[in-house]
C-alpha cells in the first residue's frame, strides 16, 4: 500500500444510477474525501451523506452559498440538460470538473464551457468512460505498439440490455447522441483521426419508439481519410445481455474486445455447451472503467500543470464527437451520406 | 452402410483447385462413377483419369463427339468466362449441370440458361457452397426455427488468406462479384427476401490492386423490407487465416458461425493463451460445403421430379445476387446509395 | 440502494495482505464501520486507521484493555500460529470472529475453538473464500439443482502464480495444509459428504521445496461413498497464471467453472490467436469472494440465532478437511493408501 | 497434386466399423487398389468388393489359398481374439502389416508378433490412432520443442459417448485394456519414458457392468522417474459427447488439446450462451487420425528399410502399454499401488 497523501475533497452533485457508482468507488480511494453530497431530489443526498457522516445540499449553488465546505473538485453526474450551467457554476470558481457525457447539449455550450475552463486554468474531464475500460486499453495499446500495423477495418457492436424504458427514451437525446455517440468516440480514439464522411441507417421495431421519431436498431458507416472503413452497429434491447464489443482489422493482424461471461462457468449435457450470460448492463460491464476515470480526474485535481495535454478525454473528442453523431443522425434521416468537416 | 444404389456416371469438367477438391470427394462416393474427366490443359486431365483407369477429354465437345460415354451429369469447374457455353452444350443434349458460380457473367446469359434448363427439364445448380457448410446450415435452421425471432441486423466478414495472386485478381471480376456476391447470397438466404437498397465503400490499400482499378477493402450495407440492416466487411489479405464469419442479431437473442482453429491445441505461458491459426483458406474452411453441393447434385440426378422447386441455389438467387452485386459496386464508385429493383 | 442500517463495529485484526483486501471491501460496506485495526507491527495498524480516522492497537488484548471500543466483531488475519489464541480471546467475550484459514493448527485446537463457540453461543467463521466464488457458487448450484446428477469424477486444479517465496514456504505447513485444504474442502462442499480413502504423490522440483521436505507438485485422489472419485493437482508454480478450476462429471453431464483470462482482448496474428493471460494471484482470483464471505460473517453478528445451522463454513468443514490434509500427507509420505475415519 | 506413383496393393481385412473407415479413407489415396475385400461374414465383404469392382473372400487363408492377388500389405480390422494368427499369417509371407490395437491379447504373444516381423523383416504396424492425431501430435511438438520445458503433471480425459452397448462391453477386455490402454500409450508417447508405479481405483455406477466385474468410471495415477505425475480419467458414457482431452503442465507453461465441437455457430439468449455438441464418437473425433495412421503404413510398406527405426507405434509401446494396463487392473482390483517393471 502506497504512502498515504493528502486527501483530496470531492463534492458528488447527482446520485442517481452512476452517481451511486462513483460513490462507492470513492469510498475505496484512500486519498479522497467525499466532502458533501448535492442532489435536488428531497432526502436523496442526505441519504448517502448520512451513512459516511458528510453534509448534503439541495444544490451546488447552495452548497457554494453555504461556504462551509473546501472543494477540490466536483463530480457532475446529474440529467444532461443541467450539465453546462453546472460546470460553468464550478469552473467560473477554479474548482476543477468531472462531468458525465455530454459536457453540453450544444456545440457552442460545448466550446463556451471548455473555452470558460481554459481561461481559468481548470481541468475540465467529460466521462466517456470506454476509452479508461482496461480490455479497450489494452487493444489501444496494441495498436499504438504496431502489433496490427495500419488500420483496415473497425467495428463495434452496442446492444442495450435490458430495454432502457420508454420514458428514459424520450428524454434521452436520441440514439445518435445518447449511445452511438459512445462508439463514435471509440473510433476516433482507436483511429487517432477524423473521418471525412458518414453513412448511417435505422430502424424502430418497437412503435412506441417509432412514435417518438427515434430508432431502436441502427448501423453506421464511417470512412478515414487513409482509407479505413468503420462500422458500428446499435440495438436497443439484445436479450442475451449488454453487447459491448471491438473488432479492428489491420495489416498484419485483427484485435478484438469480446463480451465477458458473469461467470466462467460451463454446463455441458446432451443439447451441448452453456456459458452464463455475458454482463447484464452499463454498471456490470465497466466497474473498472468507472473507477479508473475518476481516478484520471484526481490525479487531474492534484498538478494542473499542462492539464489540457494530460486528459484523456479532450475538447475535440467531446466537440468532434457531437458533430458526427449528428452528421450520423442527419444521414439516417435523409438517406444520404454527409462529409464531415469540424 | 447404406444398400448399394445404381451408379450416377458423372463428367468433371476442369481440374483445377476446386475441379481437384470435386474429384477427391466423388471418389469417396460409392454411388458415383467417374466416367470421364476434361481440361483443356495437355495432359491435365489424363493424369487424374490414369489414376482411376477412366477417360480422359480436351473439351466436353470432345467427349460428346466421341459418342462411347453415357453421362448422367457434368461438373462445371472451369474458367467463368466458358461457364455459359459449356452449361448450354450440356443442357441442350438433356445433362443435368453442377456449375461453379458464376452461371454466367452477364444477367441475360443467366437468365438464358435457366430458360434452357426449364425447357429441357434439366436441373441446373449452381455452386454457392456456403448455403451447404454445416456450420451455416445449422445457424440458419436456428433462425427458422424461430430461436432469434425476427431478424435486426446481420453481419457477415469475409477476409481472403493468403492474399490471391495479382494475377488471378485481375481475371476476378472484381471483389464484388468475386467476393462479396458471396456473403449477399448468404444475406438473401438468411432473411429469405430481397434488399431494398445498397450502400457500398471501399479502399485499395494495395496499389497493385489500386491500379486494377478493384479494390482489396470493401463495406457493404442492404436495408431490408422489415427495417433489419446489413453489414458485409470484405479484405483481401487476413494475416491470420481465411476469415468466414456470420452474425445475426433478432428480437430474441443473437446466433453466430465463429471461425475454427486448426487445432484443438492450447498453449499457456507468461505471455498469454495462444490457440492454432484458423483455416487457411477455402479449400481448408468448406470441405463439407463441397461434398455435400455435390450430393444436392447427385439427387437432383436420380430425381428430376420438380427440381426447381428442390434446388437450393435456385435462379433467383443466382441472378439477384450478381444484380445486387453490380449495384454494391455502383454505390462504392459513386458515393452513393442505390436502390434494388430485381 | 437499500435502506440504511445500523452499523456493524468490526475490528481488523491483522494488516498484511489478506488484512488490506478485507479492509478495502469494508470501505464499501455501508453498514459497516471500523472501529479499530490491530497489528504488532509497529505502524502498520495506525498507518491505516489514520486514512480513516480510526483507532489502532498493537495487539486485540491491548484493545479489549483499553475498554473504549464497542466491538460487534473481529476480523482475524494474523499469522497461523497466533489464531487459536485470539479467537478464544474473542469468543470468550462474546464476540463475534472471522478467522482466515486455520482456525488452529491441531485438531484438538480446532475443536475448543468451535467448543468455545457454542458454550457462548458465538459465531465463529473460518474463511475458506472460495465457498463464496460466484463461478463456484454458481457451480455448486448446478450440482445442487439435479442439473448433471449423481457425481462420478470430481476434478480440481490448484497452481499457484507466482511460485510463492522460500521464506514463505518453510512457515507455510507444508502444501498439504497450505494449499491442497482449500481444494480438499472444496471437494467436500460439492459432494456433500465426507471422503472414505485418500491416495496422495507428491514431487518437489525445486531443490529448495525437496530441502523442507516439502512438495511442490501434487496429485490427490480421494474416493467417495457412492464410488465417485476425485482428484486434486497442485503446482506451486504455473507460469501463466493463478490457475484454479473445478470440473464434475455427473450422470447427465459436466460442470465446469474455467480461468478468467485478465481481458477480453483477443489478438489474431500469423503466428495463431492470443488471450491475455489469467489471473494473477489469488487477489486477482478471488476479490468477489473475499467481499463475499464478510458479508456472510456480518449476517451472522447481526443475527446470531440457529448461527451454527447457517454458517457457510462449519466445524466439521474445517476439522475434517484438517484430516483429509493430514491423511494426503501420510500417503504421499508412505506411498500407500490411508483410510479415512473422522 | 504430386506426381503418381506405382499403387500399392492393400488388402482390407475385416469390414466393421473401424474397417470401413480405412475402406473410405483408401478410396481417396491415389497411390492405393484395394485388391481384395475379406470378411468371415457372409455376403459383407463382397457389397464392399462389388461397389469398386474388387474381390473379396471369407478369410485371408482362401486369399492366399486363391493366389491369383498381389498384396502389398493387409489391413487387420477383424475382432481381438484373431489378431495374432492374422499377423503371423501375413508376416510369414513377407507380408507387411497394419493391425488394429492390440496386436493380440498376451505380452508372450505381442513378443512372437514382432519377433516374427522381426525376423522376416517385414513391418508390422499397431493402430494407436490417437498418435496421428494432428491436435495430439501438435500438442507433442510443442512439449518436444522445449515449449513448455520439463514436463510436471500430464492428464487426459476420455469419456465414452455413447455408452458403448453391454453385449460389446462384455467381449471389451475390460476398461483397463480396451480404453485406458489408448491414454497410457498417449502418457508414455508424451513423456518418452516408462512409468515406475500406477495406482488405479474404480467404479461401476450401471449394474449390469457391475455384474461383468468391470468398471465403468476409474481415474488411474502414474509416477514418472523425474518426478512428474499423470492422471487418466474414464468413464464409458459421458451424455455430452466423446469428451478426449491432453493437458501437459510444465515448468514453462502448460500445452492442452480441447475437444472440438461439432460446428462453430454459438446462440445468445437470456438463458446463456450455447455452443453445440462435440464430436459424438471416436469416428467424428479421430478421421485425420485414421487416415494419417494409414498414410505412415504405406510409406513402411513403400520402402521397409530400417523400419522398426520409422514406426511411430513399436513393439516396446504395445508391449508396455499393455503391462501397464494390467497393473493398472491390478492396483484397482486390490487397492494397492503397483511397481512397474517391463
Amino acid at each position: 500500500m502506497a504512502e498515504p497523501q493528502s486527501k483530496i475533497r470531492l463534492v458528488l452533485c447527482g446520485v442517481g444510477r452512476i452517481g451511486q457508482i462513483h460513490f462507492i468507488d470513492m469510498l475505496t480511494m484512500l486519498d479522497v474525501e467525499i466532502v458533501a453530497i448535492v442532489d435536488a431530489v428531497p432526502g436523496a443526498a442526505k441519504k448517502l451523506a448520512d451513512q459516511i457522516g458528510t453534509k448534503s445540499f439541495a444544490s451546488l449553488q447552495e452548497l457554494f452559498d453555504d461556504g462551509s465546505v473546501t472543494v477540490d473538485g466536483v463530480l457532475i453526474c446529474t440529467p444532461t440538460h443541467t450539465h453546462t450551467e453546472l460546470v460553468k457554476l464550478c469552473l467560473s470558481r477554479g474548482i476543477p470538473v468531472f462531468c458525465e457525457k455530454p459536457v453540453a447539449v450544444t456545440i457552442e455550450e460545448v466550446d463556451e464551457c471548455y473555452a470558460l475552463a481554459r481561461e481559468k486554468g481548470v481541468p475540465l474531464l467529460c466521462g466517456y468512460q470506454r476509452r479508461f475500460d482496461s480490455s479497450f486499453v489494452r487493444l489501444k495499446n496494441a495498436i499504438d505498439a504496431g502489433q496490427i500495423g495500419e488500420i483496415r477495418i473497425v467495428k463495434t457492436t452496442s446492444r442495450d440490455h435490458p430495454l432502457p424504458s420508454f420514458a428514459f427514451l424520450r428524454t434521452s437525446g436520441g440514439i445518435f447522441h445518447d449511445s452511438a455517440s459512445h462508439d463514435i468516440d471509440v473510433h476516433r480514439w482507436l483511429m487517432g483521426c477524423e473521418p471525412v464522411e458518414v453513412f448511417a441507417t435505422g430502424h424502430a421495431f418497437y412503435k412506441e419508439i417509432a412514435e417518438m421519431n427515434d430508432y431502436d436498431s441502427v448501423v453506421i458507416l464511417l470512412k478515414w481519410p487513409n482509407g479505413a472503413i468503420s462500422t458500428i452497429d446499435l440495438c436497443r434491447n439484445a436479450t442475451y445481455g449488454y453487447d459491448q464489443r471491438i473488432e479492428v482489422l489491420g495489416e498484419k493482424g485483427m484485435v478484438q474486445a469480446e463480451n465477458k461471461p458473469q461467470t466462467t462457468v460451463v454446463i455441458s449435457n446432451e443439447a451441448g455447451i452453456h456459458h452464463d450470460v455475458i454482463s447484464h448492463s452499463f454498471t456490470d460491464r465497466y466497474p473498472d472503467a468507472y473507477k479508473s476515470e475518476i481516478q484520471h480526474f484526481i490525479q487531474l485535481v492534484r498538478d494542473r500543470t499542462n492539464w489540457e495535454a494530460k486528459l484523456r478525454v479532450k475538447h475535440a473528442d467531446v466537440r468532434n464527437t457531437s458533430i458526427i453523431a449528428s452528421a450520423a443522425e442527419e444521414s439516417a434521416r435523409t438517406g444520404k451520406p454527409v462529409k464531415l468537416t469540424f
